[in-house]
């Protein structure tokens, strides 16, 4: 506890501190790639969820207790399990297993696509989110394969790139970034645009179970509403670049507040 | 099913179609508050959580089947429960328990604040974030009050008023609306208003279970950063308004896309 206070107040030339998560679990390939490609940058901390989180947004467990589970060491980086959501994951982690603030918050590498409009549902970018929120620069990495067996290697240079710029420099204190990568050996370059616009078609598989009553299960594909689009994620990453997105959490829309008021008045 | 192709595709002088939502679940007094609100404007349909989902944000079901339970009615209103989130609620209503597309989506009545940023971890909010994805007018209601016992016959002129102005107007075909109603037995009036700044403090109650580990609960207190700022929510909310917040479901932050491009050139 002492040096942990000791911690907490001094600053000096010490190696930054990266907290890493994710929203595919503790044991995915892709945090482990994501630890890998940053061990160099400083001493960095993993803290993720003890299970598949795809799909938990900004969710947070607020009637369950939470418990943290330590594992071995991987690449330096400290290595924690939580028995909760990546938002979860990052509140705990900051609030019990840190010994000071973050100077950055890495979320992924995902497997799977968190572009357009339905990146509202990534539990990988709700860590982010939350990061930004408690003012830690925050970034969110994809790769656009479902397969855990693939091989992220091709994330490398990007990651690399974006991460340290992003150390350098910092980020506007209320924007983090959602950075997509497309699937393949390479990718062309960066691209920083807004996220596509688009929604979902055919959402469930529909089934009966043995006594005859109705059960769902959401699948579905996503309609890109805009893909001839320069100014959208999913033109650059369907066109081999990796896109990053500039993310407010905020979602209030102070630019419609006049419209809203002439309905309501 | 002859029915419902008649229904989606034939329009006419047909009642309005409300389908309300939340995230305390199908038994909280809030959703059948709103349904007693609504019932004379419209048909009806309350598709909700089978159990409390408080702080589920915009998060989905992606690995387990959702089954659906029908309930009584309740002031001629169609009552279901749902095993999965308030965002699946709207999907699998749209999907499988609607003859036809909404008119309008509501959420709540939430018991409890959701105001200020900490909305991102609102599933109330989650539904209307969901319900405007869709291109359905979507509007979220909270109550002040965490005691499901108190009285939201308060609420009623507000509800009225706003849900009858959006079904006769619409709203922007990228925003929906949350409305926060003060504690009280009336308020001064709206304003159409912001989110404000803030942040949560002290987050974990610590424990020890009987072996000596660790676990932790989830608490803390919301810090409001600019408490005298007529600008937000809480300001107005505070001094016994009700507050509405446009609120847009689209995070990029175009007017940011310089900032970073500068950062990562």
């Amino acid at each position: 506890m002492e040096s942990m206070q000791h911690d907490m107040t001094t600053g000096g030339n010490r190696r930054p501190l990266i907290l890493i998560t994710n929203d595919d679990g503790i044991d995915a390939p892709g945090i482990h790639e994501l630890v890998a490609c940053v061990a160099s940058m400083g001493d960095v901390v993993a803290v993720a969820p003890d299970g598949a989180c795809s799909g938990q947004s900004s969710a947070i467990s607020v009637n369950k207790v939470l418990t943290v589970t330590e594992h071995a060491d991987y690449m330096g980086a400290k290595m924690y399990s939580v028995s909760g959501t990546p938002v979860d994951c990052v509140k705990l982690a900051m609030h019990a297993l840190l010994d000071r603030k973050p100077d950055l918050i890495l979320s992924g590498i995902n497997h799977g696509s968190n572009s357009g409009n339905n990146v509202i549902y990534s539990g990988t970018m709700g860590a982010v989110l939350e990061g930004c929120m408690v003012g830690v620069p925050s970034i969110g990495y994809s790769y656009h394969s479902h397969n855990q067996q693939c091989d992220l290697k091709a994330c490398r240079p990007i990651v690399d790139m974006i991460t340290r710029r992003v150390l350098e420099s910092g980020l506007p204190s209320d924007i983090c970034l959602n950075v997509n990568i497309p699937k393949g050996e390479s990718c062309k370059g960066i691209k920083v645009t807004r996220a596509a616009r688009g929604y979902w078609t055919e959402e469930y598989a529909d089934y009966a179970d043995p006594h005859g009553r109705p059960f769902y299960w959401l699948t579905g594909s996503f309609h890109n509403e805009e893909p001839d689009n320069p100014e959208t994620d999913l033109y650059w990453t369907d066109r081999g670049y990796a896109s990053v997105v500039p993310v407010r959490p905020d979602q209030s829309a102070v630019d419609s507040i006049g419209d809203i008021k002439s309905i309501l008045d």
